[in-house]
């Protein structure tokens, strides 16, 4: 009625240029890490879940894992106390620890809600749920990091659960140890842990960097796909910053893990998922195993 | 890579704008009757098969049923007969009625071939598999039309059982009397006959025509929406022209027998189906119950 | 080997007689409303874990509804808010909503972590997982209270499907209206509209109180059974104080829609669930409809 | 009423000794590749129909693959052109394709309706059908074929859908190249390969012949049972004819891929497939692997 | 190899003749009453046998209900007890209840390894098995017939749970009072009662006489088939004698409770029931309901 | 009402002891070889019966397997034989297998009703339904011990499906030979058989025996847990009896073919199995195998 018939018969070809995509992924789970700008500018918020919604409906089967933005320092500060962080991770005494809990339940629950609007029921979940993710004490260097675990076991038996009944499960990064007490774990860990325990074609991390770089100081130098191999011989180099370090290490474990590909997104672009997705536009970085062929190059 | 940014940004838009649709039919079961021009034209054809592939892909269950095209007539020419209508009915001896029999499951399996193309597999029966379709002789004015069926009784078993299955069917509309002779059937009725034991959500007529017509002197007059009332109505004025009563009639029974909404489309116009179900352009005319708010006036 | 035998065949005379009070409810669907001091004390807390546990696992399935406990108003205050209450409810503004949320979840996935350590999977879920519930904004007298909600429907298919994959259900209080903006629910509303919605063989609410009294000020008038004419007729005599009066009309109501019995069980006594399930000794009070015999007189 | 009682006792006896047979291959697939005398006669098409449907009501799977019969040269010819065939395959060009695919889905329908006739549901498919068949081009010394395809690839999931759902599955050997290129199979491989690819009990052949001779001018010397060692001798020996040689072995590589028996049947003969499987007569030639025991010497 | 080819094609026309039969009943279940001669004469006892097995293998749904034959008699007598019967029913003392309940149980797990060795598996229940069967106490006019139970009520699962998994349930007519002690019925009423609750489309009863006559005193008089409304008129003439009076009220009441037809069969006839089933040949006296036509006339 | 609330706590407290045991064994299947005093004493017959109906109501799956206590001598005495023994077993000639048969059957269905008592429904089977235990002719030295047969193999299909649908099967041991005869097998034999073919969690023997003592002569020597090495070496010491022998072996047997924990149990005290299970007082003697670590020491 309101556009003309030309806009019209434009935006039945790109429903019809999706559908290749739409069918290679048809009933394969894709874990989405989720955090950033992303989540916390809310135009971005609002795209990333129209995307992974947008996916569940096509047939996939996404899995959102996310962090808890810059909430949790707020509250931190406003019961009286200082955020302190060792090593970009924060450390979690008992009463950081509730704060943290309930923050990423309370973020946990908005997404939730944000889903349904769009009409796809989804469930939230931490990893206490179901015993989903068993986490070990994690120590940097020698340092007490007080409740800041890493993933020992995944059990993945309450995701294969919602995915069969339809929900879009959606995940905060908190576990227990083997006293049940509560931990804090790095939302990047968690995603990868997931994604490897329930065999995920794809990971995704939406996050605030364009991707990885051949050279982190030209910006040409922006890389489409990486082997496994290549992964290593780059960190080998000496050329990967601090931060990308501890991302592409999850990313080939992921990789060796039995994940098909796994990709570095940059959260800032709108829909970079969707793209990635259904379109030929490589969006930041894919690692692959040795063995993949590139689309790209 | 080989598009701009925006161009790429608005292709997510395009996919995020299909959301609602997709959703709002998700497991609901399509009847497309195909035929005209949309079946003569490859690249209309090829559209069409694009559009029911992608309806399945994102979670519709599409059922096809199909006409013969113009190949019927030209195998009985070949055969040494001149093809014979009475009020726009073949005329169906049994060496015809086996012409048409050859040809309509040639077309019917080329189909499926097409569809197999895009991924989707798909099964083609005629009214005789599963016995789908039964008829009585159709007598028009007492006139023998030879071995013309008209649908007395659907066995939907086999299209359910292809559904459930993941099948994509598609079905030519032959049938068998209580003699299992084998029938020709006018393939507007064998889908609205389908679409009525199926309990389909949408019966879509591909056909030549743009649609229904106020005034049929008048393009400017074309009806986006009638309900049931207003079709009959719009019938006893006698402003409705002879081919378009029975089309009429058709839709009025598959609305009364339970089918949401009916929708003539005009199958020249490309991927007419994907604009009609994931756009806000009415393309044709649909017929609505009398209790159904209307979307466009 | 450090029991006397005699002390050893008593204990298996009371498994035994457990076993018709296990017969009659085997897979029927309970629903308990913990709050009050049996949350607050570690002690009952843990109690009731176990108590729920071994529902559970003797074949039972329990439902948990919980409430916030004194948590909510301290982080109230720690933000630096005076909590209100108006007739008993917690004026609810956006704010206090925001830490209501926090709280209440992190209670609940607490409780997960207590079921789990008993053996037990349970999923903590609010009101807006796979949207349980849903509400209408609440008024009071004309009084505005802010995000407090009360149940407008229930959708119960996330409690069905936790339920028959042997999940515990644990539910905090909190839903969405139409417009998706959280509210708070009364965990005794929410209680009770739970278990209309899933058909509860039984609801139990957990509470400061012993049961209902004939006369308040004799504690010797002790109700052991109600029946819902009874329990009307009580009200309308005004002795029932302001406290007990919603309570009596929610049992009232969940009777009135298909729980067969409602038990105000007083939460101070150490496993008053157990007991009341797994003996003869009648704790608190018990609504039954008119037509169902009483068991004590 | 009519017979005597004698006689019909002895009809009893005759069931009763069925008894064994339809034990042993109960819920077992029987490939019956249909084609030759069997199929131009009318009644021993009849007879070749009601025994495949008892086959299938008292509890066996059969799968019909046929030919196309007679009719194929026949259309040809009436289009104008003359059959051409080199080394007994039928010369393909894609005109002689389109007659052929019409010709053998409606024999293929004509089938379907004579199953529906006995009461028992059945579908008819092509190699096209759930994509069943995949073919490379075949090429006979050099020589160009036309669209003669042999088999590549089987995808059984139609077929073992359409069992579970109780269809009589009746298959007409058409495939597809990678192209989607439509090409004809030569019915006697699209049985063997079929029958491989469903782990099929049995895979009989009904045609024109009585079965393997020791020596081809004695009609003493049919020999009854044959190991695949035991035939490939045979064919060393230079004894076996030209037509035969193809047969036997296509009939070894069904054994040594996995089928347990293969017979060589006279469709001339009145229920024969009957016969094979209900009476301790034997038919034809029955070809075995060197591990089986023989039932005749 | 060892009969002539036209004695071999007769046998595969009875086969094809039992074609309609088997399509008919496929998946109905056939209560089967089984006594008298048939039981005692050991050739009739294996024809049964093989008539019921052969009514399982090709897709019927058989039940055997039988009685003790002549071993309560002698077992009594062997305890130094004089058999005792009042209107034809067995005076059962507890002494001879249990002897009953002890032969009864032999010859039902004789009859089990008799259908096993047939190559079916079948399950020999009592009515106590699943609470099969409950019985009031029968008393005859006033006398005591001690522990003879006529049924109160029959709780089918435990057959529908037998014939899911493909046994063929064998029954013994014993069951249990509200005290759960044991009672005798009567094989005729415990088949009745078990055909009405698992609604049967067929009872057949294998007795010792050849069916209903018209005038006991002609035997050209013997009714094929008989109305209820026939059966009633023909008791009321005062031509039916007693033994078969309450046998034609049993008939009439499982009619009347939705068993499609009660066959009478004259046991002592060899594979009685697979003629009656597979046949046009009439043996004994068919009750039906005044609504269904006739076969015979 | 009539316990003083102290008590009441007491039982609360005994249910919570039993979690962490009905969590341990949720689902396991449970085999009791019941025999002995326990089958002779009413009292601890409605014991054992109690005890093992709370096992299958808490979430347990058992199977029992029972001997036929005194009344088979009795009958065979009551018949004019004399009852005859080598090494312990019945001699049994086609007579006595014909009276232990009835015996064995009665006294299976009197524990069925005994359970449906108790509000569980069981069906009691022997060794011929569903061919649950097919048996070799067993030897003793050379002595022909007439039907008395040693399992050669279970089916366990029949116990599957019960336990499946909710029953609790009751096995009484007797089984059929290749030609179908009847065989008696001894009912500890039968037991170990079961409990090996299904996997059973654990095989429990009520005997009337304290358990296995490391000397016999000294009751303070009592084993409570052995380890099959152990056993193996206690067996070549010289210090087990007779009657232990073979049971040992039965156990050592079982446990090598996969059931977990072995129980040797005094039947004579009254629920020797509810101790055993649910509380930490070890009655009779358990085998393990060699890796698992002890309970008790």
């Amino acid at each position: 009625m309101h556009e003309s018939m030309e806009k019209i018969l434009e935006k039945a070809e790109v429903l019809i240029e999706a559908l290749p995509y739409i069918q290679r992924f048809n009933r394969k789970i894709i874990v989405v890490k989720y955090g950033g700008s992303a989540m916390l500018d809310e135009t971005l918020k609002s795209q990333v879940i129209q995307d992974v919604t947008l996916l569940k409906l096509v047939g996939f089967k996404p899995i959102i894992v996310h962090g808890g933005g810059k909430d949790i320092s707020r509250w931190v500060e406003l019961s009286g106390k200082t955020p302190e962080f060792i090593g970009g991770l924060r450390v979690t005494d008992s009463e950081t620890m509730e704060i943290a809990e309930m923050v990423l339940n309370r973020v946990n629950k908005s997404l939730v809600s944000l889903v349904s609007e769009l009409g796809v029921l989804s469930v939230g979940i931490s990893g206490k749920d179901g015993e989903l993710l068993h986490v070990d004490k994690k120590t940097l260097e020698g340092q007490d990091l007080g409740y800041v675990g890493e993933v020992k076991c995944v059990n993945p038996k309450i995701l294969y659960d919602l995915l069969e009944k339809d929900f879009l499960p959606i995940v905060c990064p908190i576990g227990v140890d083997d006293n049940y007490d509560t931990y804090n774990i790095n939302a990047d860990d968690a995603a990868c842990a997931i994604a490897e325990a329930v065999h995920a074609e794809k990971l995704a991390f939406l996050s605030d960097i364009e991707g990885v770089y051949r050279d982190p100081d030209d910006p040409e130098t922006l890389i489409s796909e990486l082997t496994v191999s290549e992964a290593k011989e780059l960190m080998a180099s000496g050329y990967i910053g601090g931060g990308m370090l501890p991302k592409l290490n999850s990313c080939i474990s992921a990789i060796e893990n039995g994940v098909s590909r796994v990709h570095i997104l940059d959260g800032r672009i709108a829909h970079c998922l969707l793209l990635e997705i259904f379109t030929n536009k490589g969006i930041g970085t894919a690692i692959i195993s040795d063995e993949e062929p590139k689309y790209y190059n």
